[in-house]
């Protein structure tokens, strides 16, 4: 479908291609922050936001702010933004897309001579991926309130990431939790098959998924593979075997609902792993991912349940499902929703409402605002990997429903105010 | 029950805590073949086989021998015999009891001032256990034409097999296939659960199971864990769960016939175990043990069969599976076998007849004589760790079974030659 949009898809290929050009040489696309290649690529984003008429500006946190003034002082910022740093050989699109619609948008705004009442800020978050210091969304935690303390004295080649922080124009010493913030907008890659396979231009994303990780050890008997009878066995491989199955069970009968959910054995160690000898020992880690909290509650007593009736059936012991984390779900804010909704309509792009699976920095921008993010469809669902591919006509169009949403958003949350 | 027994529980106790003492003393009970601790306990080994009346020697291959011999000379040798090596961190009665045995059936040929017509051999085998050169059964196969040239030049430390072969006393340049032996007999511990949990005192071994090891690899697809629909998936671990299982169906189904059947999958490996990745890959490696060639062929098409109809179910790829190895089963000699349970008979022994899920001296042995073993008890089935416990008692009644038999063979091979 051609369409007439106020966004150009040019223009975000041109981001998109000149971003993926300031890589690590021999393994693209590596751009980490902090390092001297993600500085190089703020650098070239900078530029961009100044030739679309922001003024730029590094914020105590370490984020890249790109700012212009609305015309009713007071009423606060309509934020939008991503970003763009990457994973160890990570893709062109993950964050990059997102900051790069931001940035449409307020060159479409400049282009077509729209003024908003509130100011407008593009951001480029710092850190939203696990970074060198081995934490991640550091930009989001650190306006939000939500960086814990004792991050900062974190270290990655003898350097404190409040050192860190520092060197790239941050300054950890000043708080800086906003509270001017109105609205908070993020265009990110699906990094899921589902828009693609439905053909589907947008997915206005409903929540992002709480992330919760179970351990579970079971507890078999080494005995030799030759001598030991069939019958005579505790082999912690079956019981591992019944229990992965169990959790493939439960997540899939969870995600047959309206609701996001999904369940992963991503982590599967055996003992002692020698070709003569029963299995002794299995150590599986769940990832587990709910929309709904209710539906995680739900699958971790059928885990109890289904892991203790498993143990009992193959007499092998196993101990209960160890929780090591457990985050909530975080709902999008539904006014901002709505908006989307309409402005998918009022632009033509074919839309389903769904969660993030994965997490973003809106999850935490949503502590402090209304916030709420838009999907465009992705090659494959592929993601963190040079394969990771979208199309510069569906980011545009996807900056299109942004641009209709935040010029709704300007005039909305003065009513609701 | 207390037995009126020709050999000597004492004797043998003995022997075996003589042993253990001659061990690495950071870990217990460690005497690998070539190292010095196991020519220390060879040693007082040759020395035991004096003290018996025994003439010992090294034989080209390595063995230690202590013979003696027969009334009528050219009728050939009985040989009775195990080995005196460990594996790492091993136990005190594998191989150890065998020789010990072995030994005392000719203290109490002395004691009793009995007389063979046969000549009369008691071995300890070199390297029966995966020695420092990554090799077993070393003296076994040396002595029975089966000991690869190619392994003489595997090295160990700058030293090659030939050299440290030629170092304990033999001489790989003298070629040796014995082809003077009538009969051979070995006791070992059972290493597995069964004459324990029956309380049964002998195990007369019909055959060594044979070894085969196949190697599967399921190839699914890495996808995010958080954002992949559980329906879109390709998860490897849940295609090798389903394996898994199949294989240890099967191996029960064939062990619940009256024929020794097993199968492990001892190796499971998947990548990119990471905790948010959906499994791309798992290699699982299965050691299957057959007393009977028709049950490993039986296993091996269901395996084939039951693979292809889970990748079918699962739509993940799994190859064919791929045999890595494939040894025959031994069976043990017929003739001798009816001399072992009379001689059990004889003696008071309870015994069964059963096969041994582990490899031996005995399956190379069977290569160039009338080659049996028999199996005692050991504390639940447990084998190649510091815990393998077995009875001295029941050892001193195993010798017994030995004596009884040899006396039989010595005269019954003389009218079957």
């Amino acid at each position: 479908m051609t369409r007439n949009l106020p966004t150009s898809a040019a223009r975000i290929d041109e981001d998109i291609s000149a971003l993926a050009d300031i890589t690590e040489p021999d393994r693209p696309y590596t751009r980490r922050a902090f390092t001297p290649m993600f500085l190089k690529g703020r650098e070239w984003v900078a530029q961009r936001f100044e030739a679309a008429g922001l003024t730029t500006h590094i914020d105590a946190a370490g984020n890249l702010i790109g700012s212009r003034k609305g015309r009713k002082p007071g009423l606060g910022t309509i934020m939008l933004g991503s970003h763009s740093d990457t994973v160890p050989e990570g893709g062109r699109y993950d964050g990059i897309a997102g900051v790069s619609a931001a940035l449409e948008v307020a060159r479409a705004l400049a282009d077509n001579g729209m003024e908003l009442d509130h100011d407008l800020e593009i951001i480029d978050f710092l850190a939203e991926e696990v970074s060198i210091f081995g934490v991640s969304c550091v930009g989001s935690r650190g306006i939000t309130g939500t960086r814990p303390e004792a991050w900062l004295d974190r270290q990655s080649e003898g350097v404190t990431l409040a050192n860190a922080i520092a060197e790239i124009g941050g300054n950890t010493a000043a708080q800086i939790t906003r509270n001017d913030i109105a609205a908070f907008l993020e265009l990110h890659i699906e990094q899921g098959p589902v828009l693609e396979s439905e053909n589907l231009d947008i997915g206005v994303v409903t929540a992002i998924a709480g992330i919760t990780r179970i351990e579970i050890v079971v507890e078999g008997r080494a005995d030799h593979a030759g001598t030991t009878p069939m019958g005579s066995r505790k082999d912690a491989l079956s019981t591992a075997a019944w229990i992965a199955l169990a959790v493939e069970r439960f997540a899939t009968d969870l995600a047959a609902g309206e609701f996001h959910f999904a369940a992963t054995v991503g982590e599967f160690r055996m003992e002692p792993n020698a070709a003569n000898v029963v299995p002794a020992r299995v150590t599986m880690l769940i990832d587990a991912r709910a929309e709904r909290r209710t539906d995680m509650e739900h699958f971790l007593a059928q885990l109890h349940d289904g892991v203790a009736g498993i143990a009992a059936q193959t007499g092998v012991t196993v101990p209960e499902p160890r929780v090591l984390s457990d985050n909530m779900p975080t709902p999008c804010d539904a006014g901002v929703l709505a908006s989307l909704d309409v402005a998918c309509d009022a632009t033509g792009a074919r839309h389903r409402r769904m969660a993030s699976g994965a997490g973003h920095d809106t999850a935490w921008m949503a502590r402090i605002t209304k916030a709420a993010m838009i999907f465009v469809p992705c090659v494959e669902g592929r993601s963190h990997t040079p394969e990771e591919s979208a199309n510069a006509e569906d980011i545009a169009l996807g900056a299109a429903v942004l641009l209709d949403a935040v010029r709704r958003l300007d005039k909305d949350l003065q009513e609701t105010a």
